[in-house]
C-alpha cells in the first residue's frame, strides 16, 4: 500500500459551537441551588460538583472572606462518572448510575469529619453539584475541567489528595498526600510511607495560591 | 440560615445540543486519514487516537478480518490530555502542549515492539487521530468515552493493561496486566508480583468480545 502523505491540518478538530456549549453548562452549574454537605437527601446520578469552604478562621478563612456574599469560589471541584465509564460497559444504563453523585458526596463529608482535629468543621463546607444524564453524561470530564480551569480550586491544585482513595494493599509504600499531611485522621494515609511534603511548603503554598486568587 | 429544600430536578442539566456536538466530531474522526504506527512525523498536539490491527491470523486475526474492507474496529481507544490538565495549570499554553499525541503513539508503538514475540508485529497496526487545539481540548476526554462506546475496542473493555505506565517505585505489590500475561516484553511488568489472572481466563475474555462484536 502505497505511504499516505503526512498533513496535520487534516486532524485538527474545529468546533466553536462546543466552547458556546461548555459556557451554558457552566452557567448552569454557577444557577443551582447551594446545599450543606452532604446534601439532605439521597439522590440518583452521577455529575460534577462544587465545594465551599464559609468559615472565617483558619487555614482557609480567606475562602470565608471571599465567598462571603456569594458562592463563587470553591475550595475543590470534582465528579462522579458512571460506574465502568472507563470501559463503556454501564455507561448508558441509567439504573446502574445509582447514587454515585451523592456518595461521592458523602465520602468527603467523611473524610472533613475525619480530620476535624485539624481545624476543619463539615458545617463550614456547602456544596453545589449538576447532574448529567444519559449521553450528557459524556459531558462531565469537560464540565469538570472547565470549572477547576475557571475557579482555580486550591484543593485541585495546591494541595493534592483531598479526592484520593485508599491506595490498597501492596501501594503503602507511596507518600502521604499534601492534604493528609496537613489534614491528619484518614486511617489510610497513616499507613502511607513514603516521604511526604513539609508542612511549613504546604502552608507556603496555600499562601501563594490565596495571593493568585486575590488577582483573578 | 434556613434550610433549602431539596429538589433534584433543579440540577438536571440537559442540552441536546451537546449530543450533535460528540456526534460531528465522531463523524470527523472516522473520516481521518489513517496512518502507520507512529505516524510517519512527529507533530505538535494533544488530542483522541484509535489503533487497528490489520493482522489476520493469530490472537487478533478477527479484527484484520473485520478490518479488511475499512478501519472500522479499532483494538485500542485512548487520549493524550494537555500536560497539568487535571491541575488547569498549563491547559492553555498551546507551546507546553509539544507533542504529547504523538508521544503517546510513538509509546504504544515501543509497547508493540518489546511484546512482539507474542505473535503482534508493530507492522499490523494502523492508528488515526484527530488534534484537539486550545479550549476545544476539553472535548478529548468526552470524544474518547464516545469513541470507546460505539466500538467497544477489545484492549480497552476486555483485556486490561496496554495503556499502563510502569506504576514504579512501592508499587511492584500490584499484579501484572491482563495485557502483560499475554503479551510478555515489557520490564516494568515483569516486575509486577502480584497475582495476575491466567491466560485460559483472559483467551476466553478475548472470545466472548469477538462473539460480542459481531452481533453490533
Amino acid at each position: 500500500m502505497k505511504a499516505k502523505v503526512f498533513d496535520r491540518s487534516e486532524h485538527v478538530y474545529r468546533n466553536d459551537a462546543f466552547v458556546e456549549l461548555v459556557k451554558d453548562a457552566v452557567r448552569f452549574f454557577s444557577g443551582t441551588p447551594v446545599h450543606t454537605l452532604p446534601p439532605p437527601e439521597r439522590f440518583s446520578g452521577t455529575g460534577v460538583y462544587a465545594l465551599y469552604y464559609t468559615g472565617r478562621t483558619g487555614l482557609y478563612g480567606k475562602y470565608g472572606e471571599l465567598n462571603r456574599l456569594s458562592y463563587g469560589f470553591p475550595i475543590y471541584v470534582g465528579k462522579a462518572v458512571p460506574k465502568g465509564w472507563r470501559q463503556a460497559r454501564l455507561a448508558d444504563n441509567p439504573g446502574d448510575q445509582s447514587n454515585e453523585l451523592f456518595s461521592r458526596l458523602r465520602q468527603h463529608a467523611n473524610s472533613i469529619k475525619k480530620v476535624a482535629t485539624s481545624g476543619i468543621a463539615l458545617s463550614d463546607f456547602m456544596c453545589r453539584f449538576v447532574i448529567f444524564e444519559d449521553a450528557g453524561s459524556d459531558m462531565i470530564g469537560t464540565i469538570e475541567a472547565a470549572l477547576i480551569k475557571l475557579h482555580l480550586p486550591l484543593w485541585n491544585m495546591s494541595l493534592d489528595g483531598f479526592g484520593n482513595h485508599d491506595p490498597g494493599k501492596g501501594r503503602y509504600e507511596q507518600a502521604k498526600s499534601d492534604w493528609d499531611v496537613l489534614h491528619e485522621g484518614r486511617s489510610f494515609a497513616a499507613k502511607c510511607k513514603g516521604v511526604a511534603n513539609d508542612r511549613k511548603t504546604l502552608l507556603a503554598n496555600i499562601n501563594k495560591h490565596f495571593k493568585m486568587l486575590q488577582k483573578t
